[in-house]
C-alpha cells in the first residue's frame, strides 16, 4: 500500500473532506480562514546528523511548513513543534543550536513559537513541525482549481535539491557545503527558502487558479495537482528550468531526471488562465506546460506519457 | 537538563509567552479564541507495542490531547495527525486499527481529522496528535489564576494510571486486561477517559480560577499550577481519593505514592474560590487541599513538604 494510497483509503472509510491540500482550511472568524501544516522529519528517513547540522534541520523543519502556507497564498502566524529527542543529544549544545536554526527563519516572517511538546525517544532525533497561518476567506489557492487551457508555471530553477541529495548520499558528509558549486546545490537540499512573498502575491492579485509546493517532486506533484483539479496536463520538458549548476557534473538525461523527478525544491508550481500569462511571467515565473481537458495524465509535448517519479515513503 | 529547564531557557530566550499552559490560546474572531495543543507519543518511551494495542494506541493519542483542551475549559473541534510508521508495521492491519481507536474517540466528541503528515520510520511506530479547540474568549482557564484560600479539587480517582502502567511492566504483556481487578488499573493506563464534560461545566459556570491535567502526576502538576499562579497549596493526603482497585495488590505507603507522584490518570486538577466550594463538591469532585499564600511549594497538612516526583523524560 502505498502513502496516498493509505490516506485515499482514510479519507473514503471516515468521510474526510478537508484532507489533501498542502493546508487544511479552517474557519477563523468573519474575515480570515486558518491554515494548518504538519511535516514529520525523523532522523535516518528525512536527514542524517553525519550530513548537516542541528542548525540547518531547525530551518528545514520550519521551511517545509512555512512552504505549505506559501502553497495556498497565506500568510503564517504562529507555531507548534514537538520533538523527539535521544538522551545522547540532550546534554549537547544540539538542542540550542536546533532552536537557533529555527528561530532565525522564524523571526523573518515573524512566526511565534506557542506550543507543542518534547519527548525522550529511543535513538532518533525526531521533529513535527506544525504551523498555522491565514488567508482572507475564499482566497485559499487549492490544487484543485486548474481548467483545461491554463497555464502551468513554476517559481524557480528545479533539481538543485535532488543533486544536493545525490551529493550527501555520495560523499556521505557535510564538507561538501564548503566547496562551491557543489556547496550551492548541497544548500539547496538542507537550507529551503519557502516561496512566501510569491505565493502570497499570487494570490492577492488572484493570478493563480490552483497551487502546490514541490515537495516530491515536479512529476508527483503535478499529478497531485491535475487529480484534484480532474484534468490533464501538457509539459513542455525542453522548458524546464534546470538549476544551473547541475551542468557541472550530471549530464543532460540526468539534469532532466533530477528537474523532473527529483523532490524538496520548494518553489511553487501553479496554474493561471490564460489571459494572466504576461503578468504572471513579469513576476519572474518560468512557464512548463498547458493545463488540458480529458485524463488526468500528463504528457509531454512530444507526446510522450510522463509517470509520476518523484519521492514516496513507501 | 530537565525538560522544564529546556522550556524555560527556550522561551526566556526568545522571549515566548504564548508557551506554558496545557493549551496555547490564540485570536479566533471576535467571539472565540483557539486552543492548540500536541501530544507526541513513542514507542518504547510512551508505550509499548506488546502491552497494548494499535486501536487503544490510537485512543490515547487524541485522549491525551483532548484532555489539555479539557483543562482550558474549551470544546475540540478539529485535529492533525503525524505518524512515524516503520515498514514493518506498514502492510499489516495495524494502521487501520489505530485509526480505528483514534476515530471511535474522535466521532464521540465530533472531532473531525482535517491534516497531518506521515513519514517512514526506521523502527519505532510514532505519532505527534494535534487537536484545535474553542473557548470563548477570555475565558479560557489558566493554571496561573489560583489565589490564596482558594479550594484544591480533583474530578477523579487518582493513581489507577500509574498503578495499570507498573503491572505492565512487570507482566510485559497486555494479559492483564482480561483479568479483573488488575484489567481495570491497566485500562486507566492505556485508555484514559479526557473530562470534557466537566472541564466545560467548570468553564461555562464559571467555577475554576486555575486548571491543569494530571499526566505528570498531581505532585509535579500541581507545582507546575502554583508556580504559574506563584502561590503555595497545602494537601490533606488523607483526603487524596485513592482508585479503590489499589488495595488489591499494593500496600497503604504505594497506594499513596501512586496517587501523588503515579502520572497519567488524565483527571483535571482544579482551584475555585471558597464560595463555590459546595456547587463543585455537588459535581462529585473531591477536595483535596487549599491553595496558601508565600513560598511556591506544596505541604501536607501536617506541615511536610512535598517535593513533586511526578514523571520526568529526562
Amino acid at each position: 500500500m502505498k502513502e496516498f494510497d493509505l490516506v485515499e483509503n482514510i479519507k473514503s472509510r471516515y468521510g474526510l473532506t478537508a484532507v489533501g491540500d498542502d493546508c487544511a482550511v479552517l474557519p477563523n472568524g468573519p474575515e480570515n480562514e486558518l491554515l494548518m501544516t504538519a511535516d514529520l522529519l525523523i532522523e535516518g528517513i528525512d536527514f542524517e546528523l553525519g550530513w548537516t547540522t542541528p542548525r540547518l534541520i531547525g530551518h528545514k523543519a520550519l521551511a517545509v511548513s512555512l512552504s505549505d502556507i506559501a502553497a495556498m497564498g497565506g500568510t503564517p502566524r504562529w507555531a507548534l513543534l514537538s520533538l523527539g529527542i535521544p538522551q545522547s543529544l540532550w546534554t549537547s549544545e544540539f538542542i540550542d543550536e536546533f532552536y537557533g536554526g529555527w528561530n532565525a527563519l522564524a523571526s523573518t516572517y515573524s512566526v511565534e513559537l506557542v506550543g507543542g511538546d518534547i519527548s525522550r525517544s529511543p535513538d532518533k532525533f525526531l521533529v513535527d513541525s506544525v504551523v498555522g497561518g491565514d488567508v482572507p476567506k475564499g482566497r485559499a489557492i487549492m490544487r484543485s482549481g486548474a481548467r483545461p487551457d491554463d497555464v502551468i508555471f513554476v517559481t524557480g530553477v528545479l533539481g538543485g535539491a535532488a543533486a544536493g541529495l545525490k551529493m550527501l548520499l555520495n560523499e556521505g558528509q557535510n564538507t561538501a557545503c564548503d566547496s562551491r558549486p557543489a556547496g550551492l546545490l548541497v544548500l539547496r537540499q538542507l537550507q529551503p527558502v519557502p516561496q512566501l512573498v510569491i505565493g502570497n502575491l499570487l494570490q492577492e492579485q488572484g493570478l493563480a487558479t490552483a497551487m502546490i509546493d514541490l515537495s516530491d517532486g515536479l512529476s508527483s506533484d503535478l499529478q497531485h495537482l491535475i487529480d484534484a483539479s480532474d484534468v490533464g496536463a501538457e509539459i513542455d520538458l525542453d522548458a524546464l528550468p534546470i538549476h544551473r549548476e547541475l551542468s557541472n557534473g550530471f549530464d543532460v538525461d540526468t539534469c532532466r531526471d533530477l528537474a523532473l523527478n527529483g523532490g524538496e525544491d520548494f518553489e511553487l508550481l501553479f496554474t493561471c488562465a490564460p489571459n494572466h500569462e504576461p503578468e504572471v511571467a513579469q513576476l519572474g515565473c518560468k512557464r512548463i506546460g498547458t493545463i488540458k481537458a480529458g485524463e488526468n495524465i500528463i504528457v509531454s509535448t512530444a507526446g510522450a506519457l510522463i509517470e509520476p517519479r518523484g519521492f514516496r515513503h513507501f
